[in-house]
């Protein structure tokens, strides 16, 4: 890699920084809006130096990481695409994708990010070369997306320990809304409706102890969060309240077999959820013939996110340049591999399959 | 005390036994359903000897613990004291109080109970000594609960390393709804819809798995929680689905200000809990003259609980026959003796304070 421009050097911008430096993949170049912080971001190693202008830590740059809160990062990925060459990836952090893609994503040269991983404490200060060790970022690219700055940006991501994984901007913001925006709305809920209760009591239940953690996380970041995804999460919430209202009716019926079973259903889907946390398996490696068209690539990743297959390493060869070639895949486990040949042949590819190691 | 009787013994009513075993308070006689499990309760040191029926076990007994299921303590209970004689107090260990109190609560000799303690394992196998120490154990007695023997059960209570709280039992139902049943039913709830989501990404989002770590508990145990306190429960999931119907307005409106503001009173909320978890403050003592009447106890006791004052300590001087009397409770923290003073002046009753030390 010849550059890495970090716009925004907190903790996540400061993370991937002092990640790429030290695996030898700068320089980084930074950029933050108060230039009283400059030093800082330097000190800590997150940089190799601060640009001035924005505009000029893109400058050379090959890959370009919008690390600015939600709310900044369509204005500030704008101007970075404005201000880059044709070989430039920018790329942001952002927890939610929808609006910005829609926004940024006929582009090819922008891919929405999101890296699964953060700390409890914000700012450069905070950040750690090793934050994105193994934890999964998510990619949201689209049809318009250029193969060749795909496969660059995921491997640079794989590159400083995080598992690139693709999915449609607009499937990631429901999911997230299903698993993290609406624990975030039900903490609140819980704290409001638990409060009186402890007081009272003098003491907090584990139960509510656990599921209020995140009442009240950081307002700004979360009212961003929540703007930008009002459509899944007021949806994600009509879900709920209509599981309340059946929770309230078999409660209410006081009939203890009734209530069981369905306390039993939430049983299983606890299991479920465990095992999601523990799936693993050997590794296999698909390697897939490929034309050389515009999203190829974007397509093959996507239709195996929605397959539900999660890549754990990717190449391309011949890359860059692609007149034709092949996408080798690795993915974790016999089940995993045999739904990925069944997605890549159904999409009309050849792929040979070599695996369990 | 000249015998403690357990009934059912289990982890909860096995860690009575050996704690009290341990403190000199024993002997402890058991009873099991099962007879099969008579040798392991022995062995486990949790009882001295298991009684071939209940009404044996409680013969002789100062103190009877009725720590078997939910839904199976009110015919146990009745039982028990059926068995007694008017010295005998008999109290159990659910979670939940008012169906149970509405029932025996007007037998001056039964006080319910509810340790808030427990542990992820069941069985007598799992009891400890020291399940109970420093963890707060209500109790609901009526306006006619015996004094002497309201006293005598607190004592022990402290004397086997936990703190009694004294509070009316359809308060303590309500709370209990909104601090632990309600953040179980949301865990359901949470569960079911970030299942999909979760499969989708192939991962598990931190906020998630805390909010539902509880869902889908033990089935048999929370249906007859759930069962038990219904019409608390019902009413607090009614609020929630209110709650969260202003919050899908409030997101809905897709204003990172508005939203923001909403997410700050939750924030306000949640240090508010925290608070709640970390008084503390010195110890302050508090002497009521009393007229020896029934109930005066039961209702300073509850009166302090209603005025949020949590008594760490309690005596009766002279005990046991009152013609008349002193009361000494201990109290912690200056606001708290504040409290106390002028709740228990309130009443009608002479006090003097000495504290602070």
């Amino acid at each position: 890699m010849a550059g890495v421009a970090v716009i925004g050097v907190g903790l996540i911008g400061g993370s991937i920084g002092l990640a790429a430096r030290e695996r030898g993949l700068g320089p980084v170049t930074g950029w933050v809006r108060d230039p009283s912080r400059a030093d800082r971001c330097v000190e800590s190693g997150a940089v190799d130096r601060v640009a001035p202008t924005l505009e000029e830590a893109v400058e050379g740059a090959e890959l370009v990481f919008c690390c600015v809160s939600v709310g900044a990062i369509a204005e500030v990925a704008a101007r970075a695409l404005e201000a880059s060459g044709e070989e430039t990836v920018v790329t942001d952090v952002g927890s939610t994708k929808q609006e910005l893609v829609a926004r940024l994503g006929s582009d090819p040269r922008f891919i929405g990010g999101h890296p699964l991983a953060g700390a409890e404490t914000a700012g450069v200060d905070s950040a750690r070369a090793d934050l994105y060790d193994d934890s999964r970022w998510f990619l949201t690219p689209t049809s318009s997306t250029s193969g060749v700055l795909y496969d660059r940006l995921q491997r640079f991501i794989q590159a400083i320990g995080a598992r690139p994984v693709a999915i449609d901007a607009v499937e990631h913001d429901r999911a997230m809304a299903a698993v993290s925006h609406l624990p975030h709305v039900l903490a609140n809920t819980l704290v409001g409706q638990g409060l009186p209760g402890s007081e009272r009591l003098g003491a907090v239940a584990p139960s509510l102890r656990d599921a209020t953690r995140v009442a009240g996380s950081n307002p700004a970041i979360w009212a961003e969060i929540f703007a930008t995804n009002h459509e899944a999460v007021t949806e994600a919430i009509g879900g709920a309240i209509e599981s309340l209202e059946r929770a309230r009716d078999v409660i209410g019926s006081a009939d203890p077999d009734r209530i069981a079973s369905w306390q039993r259903e939430a049983s299983e889907w606890r299991s479920a959820l465990s095992e999601i946390e523990t799936m693993a398996g050997a590794t296999h490696r698909l390697t897939i013939l490929v034309p050389n068209r515009p999203g190829v690539l974007a397509q093959i990743a996507l239709a195996l996110g929605e397959a539900g297959v999660n890549i754990a390493d990717m190449s391309l060869d011949p890359a860059p340049d692609m007149s034709s070639g092949a996408i080798s895949i690795w993915v974790a486990g016999q089940d995993q591999a045999d739904r990925a040949v069944e997605c890549v042949t159904g999409l009309g590819h050849r792929v040979t399959l070599d695996g369990g190691a």
